[in-house]
Order: C-alpha cells, then structure tokens, then sequence
C-alpha cells in the first residue's frame, strides 16, 4: 500500500445534505431503484426487457437439476453476444435471453441498493434485495461458477471467449455488489458467492496457469476492492495477473479466437496484441500512453490500474495512469465531462476529435471517469483529478437521467437537433429524448450505483488528513489522528460558492485539506485562529487541532464563464460555451426557438450575464441570460450560395440551462457551443 | 415535341479549341481511353479488376453454345449484387465477376470513344472499339436479351429483380453508346443489339403488360434519345411507360420483392412504395417535389424526366422538374456542383445538410447534375440552369479525375484530412488520394463520356436561335434559320472573362443569345450595328442577319469573390469560400500547411486578393493569394478548454488552388470552407 494514499469513508459517515445531491440520492431510492427493479423483472410496459430475473431464475432451476442429478439439456447455444426469443413466439422457460452480460444489470441495481442501506437502512428494501441475493446464490454452479449465459446454453463453453462474452466482467459486478451488500448488513452470503466464483476462475487463470484476461474490464478493480474489504492477497494477485497478462504477447484474445477457428475448422488467424485496442490489449498496460478503444472499458481499465499503483505502490503503474490521465484530459475530454468522440466501437476517437452532434459520450464511460478520478486522488491529491470528476459527476452523469429518475440517455451529444438524428442513419446512435429501459442497459443502474454511492467522492482520508474534493454539503464523520471528529458541510453550487464547515462533535488534531476548484475566482477563506495553512497542488491544508465549534467558512466567487476550446478541436472552432461553477451550460429550443445554430455569443461581453433560476419538471435549476445576436431567418426563396456580405443580425438574450437539465420540457434542439460572432 | 425547346448540335459540329478543355479532351483520348481500355480487360496492375471483357467473352461463348444446341449449366448463381473468385482460386473461365451492373463500364467507355470519334476520327481506336461492339453482339442472346449476369447465372432468373439487378441499367447504357456509335460512324451494329434488347424489354413490360421499372434510372433518357435517334416512337412510349408506372401503388419493387420471397417461403412484406425512396420510387414522379435517396439515381431520373417534359409537351412532368430542380439549386447542392450530403445509400441528405468532410458528391452525382442541367437549358433557356452546370463541370466532374487522367475520386468531399479518414471508419468512403481503378468503377468512364462530349453543353439551337452557354472556346457550325453559319468562340475561362466570337463563314438571319454568368460582374458587349439586342432570364439574344466578319466581343468581369452559404446550413456557419468565374478554390496543404482549419479568412479583405498561376503536375493553373489570419498552434502542454480570450492570431497569406486541381501533389489536408475571424 502506498503509504500516503488516502481512503474512501463508509458511506454511513458521509450523509449528504446537500439541497440539490440528496434530492438525487433520494430520487434514487424512491424512484430509480423501484423502477429497475421492475426493469429486472420485465415489468416496465413498452420497454425493452431486461431478462435478469427470467434467466437468474432459469439458470437456479438448471443447477438444481444439475444437483439432483438429472439431464440437463441447453435449450440453445449461441454464438453472438445476444438472444432474443423467436419472432413472434413465447419466450422459452429455460432458455437464456438478452446480453451475454445481463446478469450485471442486477448486480449494479444490488450495490446502488446496499450503499442507499448504508446511507439510511430500509427493513422492506433489504428484504427486497435479500431476495435478489437469494436468486443470485440460487443459481450459482456447485464449483463456484456463476454465470447464467453459460449455465443456460452449454456450461462446457464457459471460459473459451473471454473477449466477447463478459463472464468476467459479470463476475466484477459480483464482487462490486458483493462487497457492498455486506458493507450495507453485515451479510456474506453474496460476498461468499463471489469468493467461490473468484476461487472457481482463479482455479483456471493465474501466473501458473492459463494466461487471460476480461475483454471487458473490470473485474481488476472489483477484486483489490475485495482484497481491501477482506484483507485476502489472492484478490489483489488475480487482479494484478489479468493486468500484466493484458496486452502481452501472444494475445490471449487471438489465442481463444485460434481455438475457435480451429475448431470450425477455420484458418487461424495472427496472435499479435496490436489488433486489440478496442479492448485495450493492443500493448501491455505499463506502456500505454493514449486512452483508446471502447470508452467505458477505458475508465474500467484505468481504475483498476490507479487501484494497483496505490495497494501495490506500483510506480511503474502510477506511471501510466498519468500519462492515460493526461492523454483524457489533456486532448479527449468534452467539456461535459464525457468521453468517447465515436459511435464506431463506443469509443476514445483520435486526439482532439470532439464532434458535438456525433458524440458518444456515453453515461457510463463518465462515470468511468469519476472512477478513475476517484482512484487519482486517493494516489495523489492534486485538484485536476477531482475538477475532472465533478465536471463528469454535474454534467454527462447527470445528464444522464432525467429529473424524474424514469428515463435515461446512454449517448450524452453536446448538441442535438431532433428532426436529424430521428432521420439521418449517421446519427441513430443519438436519441433526441431518453429512453425508457435499454436492452444493453447498462447506463441507469450505473447511474443508481455512483449516486447512490456519492459520499465515496465527497471526501478521502489518509491517517491524519481529511480531504474535502466536492462541496457537496453532507455530515461526515471521521477518526482523524486516532480521535472521532464529527463536521458539518453546508454547500449548494447550484446556488453559489459559499461553503461553510463547522466541527459539530468531538476534537481532534491533524489536518483538514480544502480543494481549489479550477471554476473559482478568488477564494476567501476564513479558519479559526492557530491553525496553520498552506496551499499545495490545488488544495489548502489547514493543520491544527479541531475541536466542536470551529468554522471555516470558504467563499469561492463563481461567475460566469465564457470557455473555449483548445484551436485543435476543429469541431468548436469559433464557438464558445458557458460554464458557472461546475456546471456546463446549454441553449435549448424551448427558451431560444428552433435553429439555435443561428445564435451567436459574445464572449467579450460574458460579464454582462445575468444569473437567475427557473423551474424545471419542478425543479429549481439555475439559468443564465446573456446578450447575444441572432443570424437573421434567409426568406423563402433565398439562395442557396451568396456573395459575402456581414451577417444580419438581431439583438436577442441566450437563454441557458445546465446541460444535466436539458431535454426535461419535451422534445427540441440543444447546443451547448455557441457560434460567435463573426464578420465585423 | 415541345415548340420552342433546343436541340444539342452533333460533336462534329463543335469542336473544342479551348486551351484547357481541349487539353482535357485530348487527356481522355490520349491517357483515359487506352488506360480503360487496360482496365476493362484487367491489365492494370494492383487495381481491382473490372471483369467485363472477361464476362463478355464468357457469355458470348455460353450464347454461342445455347445456339448450338448444347447444354449450358450456369456456373453459379449468385442472389447479390457482387461476385467474386473463391479467395485464393482462380477464376472459372465461364462464371460471372464483379457487380451485376459490369457490363455498363464497357458501354461507357465505348460511348466516350465514339464521342471522340465525332470529333477526330481515328482508324486505330475506331478498330479497337470495333472489337469491344464485336463482343458485345456476341454476347446478345437469340431473343435480343443482353446482360451477361443472368446469361452466365441463370436466364430463367432475368426481369426477376429491376429494383437491385441493374438489367434496366445495363440496357440504358448499351443504349446510349449504341446511339453514340451511329452517330460516329454510321453502323448500325450497336444500334441493332439495343433494339433488340429493347425489343425483349417491351415484351414484357408496358401499358398492357407487366408494370416494372429500374432500380437504377438511365433508360429513360436513353430510350428517349433512341427515339430522338431513330424516330421509333415505341422507345419513346417505353420510357414514358417507365417514368408513369414509377413510385405507383402497390410497388413494383415490392411486389417482385415479395415474389422471390414466396419462392424462398418467407412472408410477404407490405406492397407500399413509400420506402423505396432510396430508388426513387416512393411516390409517382408527377408528384415529387424533393431530390431523395441515391443521388445519381435522382439525376438521371430527373434528366430521364426532362426528356419526357421536352418531347411530350408535358407541362405537369416539367412542373416536377422545376421542383426538383429547386430541391437540388436551393436546398442539397454543395458549392462545388456536387452533389449527395451522405454516404448513407451514396444520397441526398435532408434540406441544408451539407456536410464538409463526410461529403458523398459522387463524381457521376454532378454528372448527373450537369446531364439534368443540360436538358433543363433545352427545356427553357434560364441562365441558371447553365450557371449550375458550369459549377458542376469545372470543380466536382473535374475533380473526379487526376491531371494526368490516370487516377480517379468516387467521392469528393470539400474538406480532408487524410490523418482522419485514413484511421476513423465513419470516414472511410472518403479517400485522401486518388485511386486507381474501382470494382464498381462508375466514375471513371462517366467522366470520360461527359468530357469527350462538352461540345453538346457549350451551346444549343432552336431552329432560329444559337444558345451560347459555356465560354469554352470552339469552332461551330450551325444550320440558322434555314442557313449554314461557322463560327469561332474564344475564350479562356481559366484566365479571364473575355469572349471573342467571330463569323467564320456563312450568312444567316437569326439570334445568337449569350448567357449572362451568374459569377459575372458588370458584362460590356459589343456586337455589330444593326443587330437588335435584349436581355431574357439571364441570356442576352442578339438578332439580326450574321455574315462572315461579324464580331460579337464579351468582357466579363471575373474577380475574386468571397461566398458564404444560406445560414441553415449549419455545417459551415461562420466559414467563406472563394470562387473566381466558375471555378471554386481550396485551400491544400501543399501551400498552407498542416492544420488548414487554424487559418482565418478575412472576407471583408477580398478586394487584397491577388490573382495568379501555379504550375501543378506540369499544367499552369489559376490561384488566388489571400491576406489572412492563422490561429496559433497551441504549446505542448496546452489546456483543451480555457477562459476564453480573442484567439491569438499571426498574419498569413491565404493560397489557393482550384478546387479540380487538388490533389495533385501527394496526398494532404485541403478544405474549401474557411472558418471566418472572429473574437474582434
């Protein structure tokens, strides 16, 4: 373990009170968890179903017989990563149905269900998930396995694509919820569950044995964080072996295809690593220095990498993990906090290739992201890492769910025009209004989770330091030094950058660390007298001894912001965006009309824009309006081409919302670039 | 025939003394011809093979065995729409390769040397062609069908699928050339097999007999012209048929769709032509009023349409013209004659979705613009339609072929950046460098047939009236009112705006009328005394009695112009162009540097411009030096956002090169749309 790194509080010391985050929190439970859990049992009319509790059910009933000694005969095998039931026929009994990685979607729902356990315990919520949990333990193998695609369709084939179909991805979601299932209640029964198919897949890969690796990652960070729960190396070295086999030569991707070809008795293919970036196993992880590939993987990867460097003190990891950092942040990054540029692969496009309208974005690869950054900071703490995620946490993850926690967007544009992505093939990735349930429904459930779970992202502790990375208002407490110290944050960026904390319990010596944002003007910050401070790589560090009844009060001003993007980004050149605080910006139609490109910004007169709020789907968000002019509507018959003459303009205000709260009033256009004004 | 339409003069009768065009012209013969030739026999290296002389040959042997009375077992029968050998097998000596549209490549190319046969004759290409018509008669089956797909895989199966097997496509190509090759050399031959086919076509489809039209248009307007040719009115009655039956209830498309897949014992799928837009056959032609779906499919049914308006007198078909024609100039045409906004079914996008970079601008999509174009002008002489026709054949037509006329583009984008389509697969129908050959090698021949036949575009006549609608210097010979006139038009668009036309010999009375450029600034005539002038949508008539001696002397003026497109067309906001006369400039690498997208336009500058030539490939072009602006490349470390600042500038000079000329220096960025400065 690196000595200096710093730790997660449980979530049960970190109640958020924040006005605007525990509503969310809240939203969560009462909302989104009901609503998935419907989900998970293909109850959400005109949705796509989920198939979690057809196929956990089906594949309890082909173990039992199993156990019972009886013939069990797949009712089909499939190749191809999903199954859907025959045109226009009653799904099968006991056949397996929807992604290969369906089984994830109720373990996600299950860590969301155990961190709100751990916020506030919920006696009719546990029994709930206990019955999950119970489904779950029911239809794992008698050795451990734990996977219903396989266990449905032919449990021979388990363990032949690791690249395609996700059994140790799903495995990850295990162990995630697992970990925080018993965090929650104190149970082992599903932590026991994942030991057993942990042991079960550590009986087959490992230094000694087969090579291999997840074709989707995250199973690297699921098992340290089953190490740091149980305190049992055997986590930590399966995760470190699926990270140092990665990307190695031959690739053990091509290897398993080998097997398969060879099998149909097809010719095999070439086993080099360089093909493979879409999994990022095209070269060894301590290599890398650009992320690449399916975005979401990416952040998985990168998570469980920063995991490593700081539980193994790895400084050849940590290494990486800056130069993947920077290459995210410092060329691939949507002012939204979204990443991955293309549709093709879901993924990293080339540096500095940002297309607005074609984004990607997706919802789960910015919450990769606050994973990543999360994993940073407890590395290090310099302030970029935590600007990063609460620019990914107050915009694409939000963004991701609407207001009312009933639909969600997978893919996050930064600028939609309905009438063209309802038509145009180029752009069916984009939906213009979120989407009830997915088939490939990662994103809701992921979004529950790191909600759910926010405290985690509030504040990190070493022994002595209590770093304070968001201003989130929440009661924390906290053993700094040795002593219980109990403080109380009150914060609301949605309304400015006030920030008060006051010691409500207790009294304790060592160091409270107060983050910089990269949004703040000027800070003041008033700490009570003795206490010495200093600033070091975005943080201010006040040491002395803490004791009930001390303030700090910290005023960040947060004006508005005019931001532009690097000139690489040919996509924005000559457009500007508008940020306050943490908060990216946007035009939509229902404030600005239709054809928002037209609109055109003045940056140079940003200090003239007025902040203000409006109601949203009931929700008070804030808004700002700016003076700005308007490209006059071309008449009926105007020409297509014409000599260059200045553009013709009118005076309007820009209206803006934040972006998380777009598309909550119906369906219209939204940009968050604005063109400037040109042609004077 | 409608009473005041225009007639195109046989090529012998223009002939193109204009420095640059006739240097294309001789560019066809000299390096296009002899190379296609190559091509259409497979002996260019490293290209894709074509296949056609190979299936002509093989056809011609499977006819001559069915004459014989012997057996003929197709080789193989393919459902789609390409074959090709078994991967590392040769060839089966009597099975058909390639697109099941292949033998329209030879028609074309044999088209195009009949055309240079009417302006030079030649003894060598004349024989060589000879051979390539020899083969084709060969390749006729007894009953006149001739499509060497269905002679090779199976005849029972022909007239089983027009919507996707191009047999329609195949006879209006042979049908065109067929007319070319009379009017060249006065055989019949040709002319003989197109009838014959035609013949087999009419006795099966017609008013009386089964409904059916091409999945891919060219009959029509090739009909027409056969009956134009010929005087054989059931040519006429056929296209007319074709063009009515065309996006009728229940489609025919469907319908044939629906009889293969009762074959195959699938269900039936709904009879309505609403989906069949990609053809063109979503609605009756009569009632259209926006380009659709494939974009040279759209041009040739328009010019198909045209033809009927003209010739029939058909007021209701040219009110469908006007409207389409609207669709294209108003709404879907780029700046350079291209057109087709998607690579999606190679087509039109919606209204104002002009996409710089993903461009489709087919090279035969502006061809087809011109051919509609050109038959529009007989319609009704509107200067506008000759404006669009000029826009199209002197940057995209031109741009689909390399200097030396041995490489070609398919597509044509206006912006490239060879790093990002080379690696990024939603750009992978844009090809940074011309190539060589292509399996489906439409372009290549379409340029040399519409090139090799500029004399029908540079004027028209009625029987009193010579249109002038190219300034492309040419000597004529026309029959005025009753008497033979010559005359010499000099002009050299490439350098100025000056025309010289003179009598050469002859006395008529009659109108000359010359169109007025939209590119054109104030335009000083002179014409001779006497003569009686006005000025008429866009064309200023001369009338009078035209002698030997007489001199009509044009200057107009042709300045540097800055253009910026309609504001709904969103992809180009805030970004100019530069033309000169017809010609539309970019910006390459070659001159610019890397990064085309940090240089700043200045277009309230343009009167700066400096006009002058560069030297490309051995040929003195035009080129344009501007005073500009060029963004400043960012340092190492840069931020990817940042507050915004007026961005940091240094001063330039703008080069630039016609846009038919790019590429033509190794491969690098180029953009035609320059972003404008902003940030004052």
């Amino acid at each position: 373990m690196r000595s200096d790194s710093s730790q997660t509080l449980p979530l049960s010391q970190v109640k958020v009170i924040d006005p605007f985050w525990a509503r969310e929190i809240g939203l969560i439970r009462q909302a989104v968890i009901p609503y998935q859990w419907k989900a998970l049992n293909d109850q959400i009319p005109d949705a796509a179903p989920s198939w979690w509790a057809h196929n956990m059910r089906a594949a309890a009933r082909a173990v039992a017989a199993k156990k019972a000694g009886q013939l069990f005969i797949p009712s089909r095998s499939s190749a191809g990563i999903e199954t859907l039931p025959e045109q226009g026929k009653q799904p099968l009994e006991d056949a397996f149905y929807g992604f290969v990685f369906q089984d994830s979607d109720g373990y996600k729902w299950l860590e969301a269900v155990a961190y709100q356990l751990m916020i506030r315990p919920d006696a009719a919520l546990q029994a709930q998930a206990q019955k999950a949990v119970d489904m779950i333990c029911a239809a794992q193998e008698e050795d451990g396995y734990l996977d219903t695609f396989y266990t449905l369709t032919g449990r021979e084939r388990a363990f032949t694509n690791l690249r395609d179909h996700h059994e140790l991805y799903c495995f990850g979601h295990l162990t995630e919820a697992a970990v925080a299932w018993r965090q929650a209640t104190g149970q082992d029964d599903l932590l026991n569950a994942a030991r057993r198919f942990g042991e079960c897949i550590a009986s087959k890969y490992g230094p000694d044995k087969e090579r291999g690796c997840p074709g989707h990652e995250i199973a690297e960070m699921a098992l340290m964080r089953l190490y740091e729960e149980t305190g049992e190396t055997q986590w930590r070295d399966l995760a470190k072996f699926f990270l140092d086999v990665r990307g190695t030569e031959p690739s053990t991707f091509a290897l398993e295809d080998n097997r398969r070809r060879q099998e149909k008795g097809q010719p095999e293919l070439p086993v080099s690593a360089e093909s493979y970036a879409y999994y990022q196993a095209h070269k060894p992880v301590k290599d890398m220095d650009e992320a690449v590939g399916h975005a979401v993987r990416q952040m998985y990867l990168c998570s469980g990498m920063a995991d490593e460097a700081r539980i193994c003190d790895d400084a050849a990891m940590e290494a990486a993990c800056d130069r993947l950092w920077q290459s995210v942040v410092g060329e691939k990054l949507y002012i939204t906090g979204g990443v991955g540029g293309t549709h093709v692969g879901e993924a990293f496009s080339r540096p500095f290739d940002l297309p607005a309208d074609t984004a990607y974005s997706e919802t789960c690869a910015a919450i990769g992201l606050a994973f990543f950054a999360r994993r940073m900071l407890q590395l290090k703490p310099l302030s970029n890492y935590a600007d990063v995620m609460e620019q990914a946490l107050y915009n694409t993850v939000l963004s991701g769910m609407a207001l009312d926690g009933q639909s969600f967007f997978y893919v996050n544009p930064l600028e939609v025009d309905p009438a063209a992505c309802e038509t145009d093939t180029r752009l069916s990735h984009v939906k213009p209004v979120r989407q009830k349930w997915f088939g490939c429904a990662c994103c809701p459930p992921n979004i529950a989770r790191i909600v759910s779970s926010l405290g985690q992202y509030i504040v990190t502790q070493t022994k002595d330091t209590l770093f304070f990375h968001l201003y989130i208002g929440s009661d924390i407490t906290v053993n700094l030094g040795g002593a219980p110290l109990s403080l109380r944050m009150e914060a609301d960026l949605m309304k400015n950058g006030d920030v008060h904390i006051a010691v409500t319990e207790g009294q304790a010596q060592g160091v409270l660390a107060f983050r910089d944002p990269a949004w703040a003007g000027n800070a003041q910050v008033k700490i009570p007298a003795g206490v010495k401070s200093w600033s070091e790589n975005g943080y201010l560090y006040a040491k002395g001894i803490w004791k009930q009844g001390d303030q700090i009060t910290i005023h960040f001003t947060m004006p508005v912001k005019a931001v532009k993007a690097s000139p690489l980004v040919k996509e924005v050149m000559n457009m500007v965006c508008f940020t306050r605080g943490p908060l990216v910006f946007c035009a939509e139609e229902a404030d600005n009309g239709k054809r928002l490109h037209l609109l055109r910004a003045l940056p140079d007169q940003v200090a003239e824009a007025r902040e203000k709020t409006v109601m949203i789907d009931g929700l008070t968000v804030p808004a700002i309006t700016l003076p700005g002019k308007r490209v006059k509507e071309p008449g009926e018959n105007a020409p297509l081409y014409m000599p260059w003459v200045p553009p013709e303009t009118e005076d309007v205000e820009i209206n803006l919302v934040p972006y998380f709260a777009w598309n909550n009033r119906g369906k219209g256009e939204m940009r968050v670039w604005l063109a400037e004004r040109t042609g004077l």
